[in-house]
């Protein structure tokens, strides 16, 4: 769905500039932007990633193991490699007497065989020595004059580990499609792996505009601010897996907009501000021009003025309000960013159920971003309704999502939070 | 608890090495490892972090706003400055005309003031001009011939933010030990902050020993095995904030292990291999020997040879064989890494309850740490049971954890499972 909004050619009374006000057209389902997003969004082509880097990213191959793990028969305890047969009736009260042959240890093996009669001390993890079928533990086991008493039977196979009895050669490892947990990564060194290809991160370009903006850590001077729009979606580029570039705040001049646009080599821009329909919204029209606006305008507050299109790449128009860009992020474009590293779409943090505390009203037709304070298990939606209250979303724990066929939630009613935050409750 | 164990004095037999194969005296109750590290890991000092660095770090000082945010009155809307009482009876059949007097953009603020039967054109986010107290939406106002006429009453205050609406100057925005999200980060931006006090991250060594180990990346050869924990701990310690150096194997020497021990500059150290009591296991005699080994031996299962000391710098001695590695750290390294860097000593992932779909045995006395999957909402323990068995860890959803005072959970028991995963369900 393309929104084309016509010009209004009413001269500026100011002589100084063309002043557009305009609504919008129409507004787009979230649900179909949705749709849209999942549908030219698959997950970018692999890249070699090297062992120590690849926990968190995403398998763009099945791993099958060029070699058993372990290689050899090792020893699964202290103690000592025998033929199992040769502790046969051993006890306490009547221990078996062995020669001790010798000691293999993890890395130096022994290098004869073990004879009838015969113990070789051994380690665990070190190569069953030829000739041994099993590995008596030491605690059954006493050292002493040259020889080792066993008392307990060691039947063969005892203690023992046997070729590929973690992984054997051939074997299928890891699955594509699979975001590498720390132990992945251990196993992949296991079966001797440097690299392994994985999904590209995505490139994400910030553009910030507003004559307003103050880069972040400047000091808010006069009718100028600060904008914190770069810094939270740089924090959120990163969490969902992406490589954000740029940020400083750019002037609302068309032709510097423009070329922020057209020269970025990102795999998605997100542009902050000036994506509305007023006079400074430059970003819609210019994404107009330089490919496809696909949708301009969503039914859903905050963030109905949100827009998306592809010059070819990725363009995201959030708005410059704090809240509304964040919730526009967190709908649309942080998803689309997972899933173009290979991740799930999927809220990235926990989410719990729990009674709302008060009711909450919303618009048929509209989905509405609620921000949720928890208070005593009870889901306390935040009285202020504002779009650029950015500390509305420091205050709260989540956010509650109210559908677009709901007036309201009543009191009482469960609701889901997508909690905002990491860290697990202590 | 210090459990000393007294060296066993038989000669080695070979010749070429002292040797000695030796039982814990006594194992620690798990409980009392966790509550003594606990004891022994506050939060470390602060450090001033850069604003873009800082989401994801934990506060470590209360941060006040210096500033109003917004510092003006400002627009919430794109329309009409105002007098609101000039609008009073304004309809679609009668509007109010006002005389347009010029522009007010975010940034570029009107520099004259609005009088009475005067409006200017007003951005979302520019200040409001002196004079004005109200903002008429856009969409009941028409512009022509240098007027504007306003079709619907618009009171005072109406559309436009208040000095302070977002953050109050000299209020307290974030407080101390505070993980910073995303928004946090922006909110402290939109105050001026350039840096922020967080807790330092701790360092955390890695020491990996065993003579049979080659480094990640290397093909496993002979009797030699490619070291898979120094990538699983790495993964971990990055996963909890910490900042991982060292990893390289080193042989099973005691002067190499001794150095690797005592030169570090890290706040924590990860010993991997020789943590028990046996010939190659030096790592528990030189942290007695540099300082006190306070534990050594838990009644768990895997990692019963588990150990912790101070030299005075924390030593986790963490077994040589994968899954005992990565339960040992799992339940005593990282809970620690986590609280010093400031964070919940918690499970990080997300943890579900469901039911055994068959029983799981285990002693009383002893916590068992078992590798589970889920199949149709069912938790399914893994059949393996061999500490080195790592692809274990990779087929498991996650691990269930069995008390020490039970013998084992029936079929149907609903059992809490901590999930390895990052990843939400899609």
């Amino acid at each position: 769905m393309l929104v084309t909004t016509p010009p209004d050619a009413s001269p500026p009374p100011s002589g100084r500039r063309r002043v557009r006000l305009r609504g919008f057209a129409a507004r787009a389902d979230v649900a179909e932007v949705e749709r849209f997003l999942a549908s030219i969004s698959p997950a970018l082509p692999a890249e070699p990633v090297a062992l120590l880097e690849c926990a968190g990213r995403v398998l763009a191959e099945d791993v099958s193991a060029g070699v058993s793990v372990p290689a050899f028969a090792r020893s699964a305890m202290d103690g000592f490699a025998v033929r199992g047969e040769d502790t046969f009736g051993a006890s306490d009260y009547d221990p078996i007497r062995l020669k001790l042959s010798g000691e293999a240890l993890p890395g130096r093996p022994f290098a004869g065989a073990v004879g009838a009669g015969e113990a070789v001390r051994i380690m665990t993890g070190a190569p069953l020595p030829e000739g041994a079928d099993a590995v008596a533990m030491a605690e059954v086991c006493e050292e002493k004059d040259g020889g080792v008493a066993v008392s307990e039977p060691t039947p063969p196979h005892k203690n023992v580990g046997a070729i590929g009895e973690d992984i054997r050669a051939g074997e299928i490892v890891l699955r594509a499609g699979r975001r590498l947990r720390a132990q992945d990564a251990g196993l992949l060194a296991s079966i001797g792996c440097a690299r392994v290809l994985c999904h590209r991160r995505p490139r994400v370009q910030l553009v910030i505009t507003g004559d307003e903006l103050l880069p972040p850590g400047a000091q808010p001077s006069g009718a100028r601010i600060v904008d914190s729009n770069s810094v939270v979606l740089r924090a959120l580029v990163a969490r969902d897996g992406g490589l954000a570039q740029g940020g400083a705040p750019l002037p609302d001049r068309r032709d510097v907009i423009r070329l922020a646009l057209a020269s970025s080599d990102a795999d998605v821009i997100l542009v902050s501000g000036g994506s509305s329909v007023g006079v400074e919204d430059h970003a819609p029209e210019l994404v107009a021009e330089l490919g496809t606006l696909d949708f301009h305008g969503v039914a859903m507050r905050p963030s109905s003025p949100f827009g998306v299109g592809r010059i070819p790449r990725l363009v995201f128009l959030l708005p410059g309000n704090p809240v509304s860009c964040l919730c526009a992020y967190e709908f649309f474009a942080g998803p689309t960013i997972r899933a173009l590293g290979g991740r799930s779409r999927a809220w990235p943090h926990r989410r719990v159920s729990l009674p709302l505390a008060r009711k909450l009203s919303s618009q048929i037709g509209r989905v509405d971003y609620v921000r949720v304070a928890i208070e005593a298990e009870r889901v306390v939606p935040l009285a202020t309704s504002g779009a650029s209250i950015l500390s509305s979303t420091v205050r709260a724990a989540g956010c509650v999502i109210v559908p677009r066929g709901r007036e309201g939630m009543a009191e009482g009613e469960t609701v889901e939070v997508l909690l905002y935050d990491e860290e697990p409750a202590p």
